[in-house]
Parts: C-alpha cells; sequence; structure tokens
C-alpha cells in the first residue's frame, strides 16, 4: 500500500460529537436497528473484526485487542482525541458528507478541521423536502420553498442524494411527474402529515429526482443493502434500468451507491450508460476479510473510470479507518495478484488505483 | 482440521435403509428427477467428485477411485456396514431429522443408534397437513387434527420446517389468514383433493406458518435451490422480508435454508432482523470444490452467531461424509487464509467455528 | 495449458471485413452503443485490458503494449494479415456462426478459411422473420415464407438462435401461442411496420421459439448481460422456468448463453432439466482477470458435461484470441488448484477440459 494516493471520500456521514458510550457503540456496527438476540454479538461480523484489526493499533493498541480493551482504551482517551486521531489516520483528504443523516455529529466544517482535510456538501432531496414541509404554509408555498432549497443547493453542495430505495423501492415509474400530479401529491402529503413525517410519496420523490437531475449536478442514489427499513429486492439498480434511460439526454452524472448484493449488475449498468457510476460505499466496510473478493466483482464490468471510493462512514470515526484500509488493502492485492498473473500491466496499476481513489470523483465533482 | 468440533446437523433427513442398487445411487446425487441426457454423468459435478474424494478412504478405497470400483466396493460391504461406516466418520453428534421425505428410510432413533450420536424429530408442516386430511371426516376435524398435531409436535419434536418454496414460491401474503378464510381454503382442498394429494393451497400453507410461528419453536423454510418443483425465482430469501417483519415480534427464530444462490440476501436479513438465522444446507455438497468461496459469502454480512450448520443429507449416508468434511475444510482453509493475512485473529477462530458447527444449533433448539 | 484440446466455438459472428479505423476500434470492446464520457476509456476495462495482454504478442508486439502502439501495428499489418494472424492464433477449430448481426462482415466460409478451420451457421430466428417480413406481399405468405425459412435451415445451419431477451424479455408466456393469435399478431406487425422494422411481438417471438423447439436443433437463447437494449433484470434465465418445463417433451436442447450475472441460477437449470445446456458466452471476455473466478461459480451446479465454450466474439477477431486464452488460462489455473488441493483427480481433468472444449458441443450439434 506504499504509495497509496489520498483519498476523496464521495459518499459519507458526520461522526458523533460526543459519546457513544459503551453500549450504543456496537449499534453503529449494524444496519440494524435493534438489539441481537442473546448469544449474538454485533462485534462479532466481518465488521467487528475488521474495527479490531485496524483501529486498535491507532489508538496504541494489538491489533484484534478484546472489544471491552478497545471501548475502554476509546473512553480513557476521550471522543475529540479518538476522533481526531482516527480520522488523521484515514488518509481521506476530502470528504464528501451527506447532512441528511439525524444525530448529534460533527459539521463538514467540524470534519475537515478535525481531519485537517476538506469537506463539502451533498444535499439529501428527501431532507430538503421534509424541511420544506415543516415551515410551509400551503402547498404552493412547499413547492416554492423545495425549489429555492434545490437552487441554493447548486450554488452551496457538490450534488444530490436520494434514499428513493428506502422510502418506496427503485421500481418508481420512470418519468417526471406532471404539475398537477405533483400539485395533488404535495396537497395529499400535507393535508397528512404529522409534524417531523418522513416523505415516501412516489409522485413527489419523483419530483425530487427529476428537479435535481434537471440541476446537472451528479445525482448518488442509494442501492443495495442498508437497514431494516428497506425492501433489498427492491433495492436491485437494475430496476433503475428505465431511469437511467430516461434521464441520459441530460448527462447528469448518476452514482449508484452500495450495490451488493447487486453490484454486478449495477457494473453493468456502468459499462453500457455513459452518465452511470457506481460507488461501493459501505459493502467494503461490512464485509471485512472479503472486501477483496467483493471489490473484484465490482471490477468486472464497471469501467475502471466509473468505480469510485467511499466509506459511507456514519456516527464513529472507526468507520472511516475501516473503509480506507480495507480499500487499499483489497485493491493492492488484487492488483498485486493481477500483475503476477500478468493479466494487468504493472504501468496501469497506479493509473487506476488513481482513479478509483480520487480522480474520477474529483472530475464529478469539480473539486480541486 | 486438527480440533474441530463435534457437529450438530440442524437439517437432515434418514438414509436408504437397503440399497440403493448401482442404478439409482447415480440419482441421489443430484437435484433432478429424471435421468441424464446421453454423454451427461451425475457423477461429473462438484458433488460427484466430492463423494468420491471422500468417501472412497472411509470404504478402505483410493480417493477419487473410478464410481464402478466405488459402487462395488459398497456391494461388497453391503447397505448396513457402508452406512454405519459413513455415518461414524462424520463426526456429527447430533441429527435434527426432518422426517417427511418419502423412502424406506432409518428412522431419527436408528439414525442415532448406526451413528453412534443422538437425533431429534423437525416436523414437516405440510406433511403434518396432507395426514391430518387422509385422515379427516370434515374440514372442522381435519382443523381439530392439524391443531392437535402441531401441540404434539411441540411436546416431541424441536422445530419446524416449511416447504412453502415448493409449493407455493416464498412472495406469499405475509400475515395471517383469517378463520373464515382458512375454513374455505380447507374445504376447498378436502373437497377437490385426491387421496395423498400435496398441499399448495397459499392460505392453508400460511395457516401452517403462522400456527408454527405462534408456538415459538425454530422454524425452518427452505429457500434457494432443489429439485425441479420448484421456481428458484420465487425461492429468494428476500421474497420472506414482509413475512420477516410480521413475525417480529414474536421472536420464534426464522432458519433460512440452503439460500444458494441468494444466499447473500439471507446473510442480509440474519444481519438485521434478530429472529433470523441461515444454514447453508446443501449448498456446500453440491458446489464441491467451490464451498470454501460459497462459505465465505454466507459469511460476508451473515453475524458469525447467525449461521448454522446442516447437510441436508437424504437417502445416502455419503450424503453426511460430505457435508461434514466439506464444511470442515471449507471452514478451515477460510479462517486459516483470514489468520494469515493478519484479517481475523487466531484467537477468533475456534470460537466461531463452535457458533456455526454446533453452538448456536444448540442455543437455538435446545439440545445439550 | 500444455495439451489444451482443439475448440469448438459454439456461439460466435462474423468479424469485420476491413477496418475498423483507430477511432471504432474502442467501440467494439464494449456493449455500450455511445463513447464514455470524457476521463473514461474501454480500453480502461478488463476486456481492454486483456486484448492488450493476449493480443498484442500475437502481432509481435510486447504484451500490455499501450493502445496507441497496438492500433499503429495493426494498421501496418493490414485487415486480412492481422486477421488470419489472431484466428490462427485463437486455437479454435469450429466456428458455430449466428449469421443475424450486421456489418460488413466475413460470411462463415471466409472465416473457416481464414482460419484454417469449418464453419457451421446458425440462424437467428428473428432476423429470418424479419426477412420475410420484408418481402413478404400478405400475412399468410409472411407465415409461409417463415416456415419454409426455418424448414430450409434445418437442412443447411446446426441450430437456431433467439434474442427474445432483447426483444420482449424472458418473462414471456411460456406456452405456444394459438394458429390464430399468430395471424392476428402477423397482421398487426405487417400492417404497423416500417421497412427494416425490428420484430419485438411476443407472440411471433414465441411463434418462433416454438417453431424451432419442434425441429429438435438446438436452440440457442441469449441470457444475461449484453448492450443497452436490453434490461439486465428480465434476462434471467430463470424467467425461462416455465418454458424450459413446456419444452422438455420435446428433448431439444436448450443452450442458455452468457447468463451473468445470473449464472448460478443457469447452472442450477442445467443441473435439474435434462434438455437445458448452458454456455459462458461473451462472460469470460469482458471479465478478464476475473475470469476465472467467474467461470468456477458456472462450475458450482452446472453438470460438467452440460457446460459449452464460446467466445461470442464479433467484429474484432482479437475476441477469438481473448475469447479462448482466457477460457484456457482460467479453466487450467481452476483445475490446477483443484488437483493441487486434492478436490479433483488429476486423470478427471482432461475428461472434463475436452468436454466443454469441444465434446459436448460436438455432440448437440452433430459435428464430427
Amino acid at each position: 500500500m506504499h504509495g497509496f494516493p489520498l483519498l476523496v471520500d464521495q459518499h459519507c456521514h458526520g461522526v458523533l460529537r460526543s459519546g457513544p458510550d459503551r453500549g450504543t457503540f456496537e449499534s453503529y456496527l449494524t444496519e440494524a436497528q435493534v438489539p441481537p438476540p442473546p448469544g449474538v454479538s454485533f462485534f462479532d461480523t466481518q465488521l467487528g473484526f475488521a474495527v479490531r484489526r485496524w483501529c486498535a493499533p491507532v489508538l496504541g493498541l494489538e491489533p484484534h485487542c478484546p472489544p471491552r480493551e478497545y471501548l475502554d482504551r476509546r473512553a480513557e482517551l476521550g471522543t475529540p482525541e479518538t476522533t481526531r486521531r482516527l480520522l488523521r489516520a484515514s488518509g481521506i483528504s476530502t470528504f464528501l458528507v451527506d447532512t441528511g443523516l439525524p444525530g448529534n455529529l460533527l459539521t463538514p466544517g467540524e470534519l475537515a478541521e478535525t481531519s485537517g482535510g476538506e469537506a463539502h456538501e451533498i444535499v439529501r432531496l428527501e431532507r430538503l423536502a421534509e424541511r420544506a414541509a415543516d415551515t410551509a404554509r400551503d402547498t404552493h408555498s412547499f413547492l416554492a420553498e423545495l425549489s429555492d432549497g434545490i437552487r441554493e443547493a447548486v450554488r452551496t453542495a457538490r450534488g444530490f442524494k436520494s434514499v428513493i430505495a428506502y422510502r418506496y423501492g427503485l421500481h418508481f415509474e420512470p418519468h417526471p411527474p406532471s404539475t398537477s400530479e405533483i400539485y395533488t401529491a404535495a396537497d395529499r402529503w400535507l393535508g397528512s402529515r404529522v409534524p417531523g413525517g418522513r416523505l415516501s410519496d412516489p409522485v413527489l420523490l419523483r419530483h425530487l429526482l427529476w428537479t435535481a437531475v434537471r440541476t446537472g449536478l451528479p445525482l448518488q442514489l442509494h442501492t443495495g443493502f442498508g437497514d431494516p427499513d428497506l425492501r433489498l429486492d427492491r433495492c436491485d439498480p437494475l430496476l433503475l434500468t428505465d431511469f437511467v434511460r430516461a434521464t441520459a439526454s441530460y448527462g447528469t452524472p448518476l452514482v449508484l451507491l452500495h450495490c451488493y448484493p447487486y453490484h454486478r449488475g449495477a457494473g453493468y449498468l456502468a459499462a453500457v450508460f455513459p452518465h452511470v457510476y457506481v460507488d461501493f460505499g459501505l459493502t467494503l466496510s461490512h464485509t471485512g476479510a472479503r472486501a477483496g473478493q467483493v471489490l473484484a466483482e465490482f471490477l468486472e464490468l464497471t469501467p475502471f473510470g466509473k468505480l469510485l471510493f467511499s466509506t459511507d462512514a456514519y456516527g464513529l470515526p472507526e468507520l472511516y479507518v475501516v473503509g480506507t484500509q480495507l480499500f487499499r488493502e483489497a485493491l493492492t492485492t488484487l492488483t498485486d495478484t493481477w500483475t503476477a498473473a500478468e493479466a494487468w500491466s504493472p504501468e496501469d496499476v497506479p493509473r487506476v488505483t488513481a482513479m478509483i481513489a480520487a480522480e474520477t470523483a474529483t472530475r464529478l465533482y469539480g473539486l480541486t
């Protein structure tokens, strides 16, 4: 991993400003929303093992020390120092932060300062709509605020993110809704919404997607696995095929996040549609010792200039370290193997590595 | 594989009391129900090669000896001695036997005696219903007998098994049917049923599932590949997602069997829903030389405390030997590789091995 | 790869008679139909790397020389000499050529002559129908010509090919359409068809399939990935399950092409239905350095006597070299690994290799 380039983390979230206490640390190691049953621990997963392996040394401990010892050391150092050490060990120079998740989290600016890197915002479309709904007097002002919010984001953010996969599924009707459909749906939603209520109306979700597509900023789409709110079989990125076709003429980059276990289909979309890109997101972190084989599957059909690194880290700074270390080790091991077998040329390796690590994201998001 | 723990085979069937003759041995090496076309042999499969590799030495032959030689030796030893040798070589201490398959098979008690281990029953729900239908005078007595049969099974068996995947598909309506729906469906089925007819009515199949869930005993569900009676795309365990959600509050363990080629989605369900467990069943036996890579895919998202060993052996005692040897070798090879790469700690290996081999099954099924 | 048998390429297309110029060479390395976006090159893919690796030495260059150097050398040699060298380096003795693709391509006869091998035709059903529609006076004569065309093909060709996956999807109604349905559909299609228009009517597509099945000649079906005209999720071969059942009594071999990323499901179909065969087609070429792992996945459930080699080469003679070299290397590496692990016997390797390379195709297509 000698000479590995600095990384652009093209999809991540903030880390907790304080804590978590021991009892909740484990809950950040899983996409589950409730504790495991007796006899099962979320430390006994590929992600849990990867945290012990890669993060313990950053805090001055032996790799794979027991969870209790790791948490003791974390408490001893305190959250700010733990966060500072882990972020600085990650080798990330630029963070593109989806600010749409809840929690008492560091802002992008604080993340940048703590890590010594820079950070930019990715605006989550559904959160924008929910905020507009929180304050709008009526349907008309809701839609106007939404429109203003998107326009504002174009000035301040680097891209958009949609979680329509969670809120409805990727089998949505691919074409933009009409103005009257939008108005009717907004009326209905605002009329029945309890304060803080989530947006799951498919017409409004599609309206958000299409408004974002028309701005030309990259649009990140959750696909593949995540927490139990989603139905995984409705998160297959191939369900987006007709939407991909419908948006082709705009040229707006569509960035498919995570993808697992449908990452081979995502690679196909990236191979045949110019504006489709693929990101492995939380997939490498959660598959740990298997990250190399899973990354290799992403690299079957995806053109090398269309695959992007990210950690999808959230809450724990450990997830930045795990996401970066697993990626670096996985890619290095793969390219070593492929050059040893003479399937790849050694001269191509740094070039392809640079694309995935930073260059493609730099180009897509207009970073410098 | 030194020091590998004794195994709990949490899903298997009986072995043939006599035979099979040479002509039918091959038919037990496949999920096909008719002979192969000219030029094709079911010995020329990963499972066929694995039988020659692992079973020949148990009968005193060279590994990989030709099928004819193996079958000669088998005939020479006779069925009882062949069965005794193979079962005792398997390293299984406890058998959980689904007694719902046809054939002149050893009972769980005989399996225990022959192997020197112990055996418990898993009751196949559809068989229970079909037996009740064989004897019931009318709809009312059918439903009463069914209910009695389930109550009886709670006293005598360790869990239930459903093959709704075969009989209908996993895309069934997730909620319990109403009493009047059940009554109507039972009426219809009994009225049109020929003696020995299979249950494939989705209302009654769901009634069985929900009756079993309410008992709290572990419920095994066939998912993934099997014989040509099923439509594999309707056996994706993700189709169970809404049923998994609907049953969450009961806490009844749902054990997804086989899963292939949808095992990564099964791992997701086990990762995010506390009551979901995963078993690789016949997958390792049928993928043979590939068992290590396939097992590795199960171990991507599945929490290590939620994966269970089984052989799904049926008919041939060879399938016990193949299922156990492939599992031991696959897991040992994986954990050796992962510890050599420092991705896993050597201290964790026996702990995780013990979970998969026996401990999780021991806890779930209340074994000792 | 010492002693590897000569290959029967059971699914391929012609190569360009002249050119391509530098600008279009790259377009033949992808299933995309438009150029890549800025910063992305189709040379930077597994297929692009494989071409540089395997074809450069055939033209007297260093493996992995830069694309520009390779294309210079190609231009210097000229198309006929380049084609001759690459075809003769491929080790293919027999080409089964689907002649239904457009372009100024070598005929099967020219391919045979240039390569020093032999070539036979596979008739693309949809092309047959489109040609009949180009010349037919009315519906009656269209259907008669179609019927004649199929009868003629039985005399001259070795099999049929269907691209219903592209034109409609594999979720078609499995049973043969009635005569009146066929007549109505033909009427409708011919009435609305613009000259050269493609056939996408599902009734006529099914009529073609069933007419072909009744001849007994092997029927190749596109499944899995391809160009952006298809919806990949509707190309899952498991969607063919009911068609497979409906055609079982005819015994006509159904050969599933490509299959990726649904090749494990294809292997299941081949394992349980006697008349189903599997071919990896363009999958190995497009996955390059990953061809070994992908081939291994085909070899999980597919009986070894039911897997067939092909290149799906089209346009560039390079695709013959890449398809054959990747296959030979992948299979040799796998079998070396499996024999080293004692999972396979060394005696079985040449036998299984011969089946996949040539024997099964020789038997299915009546070659000598």
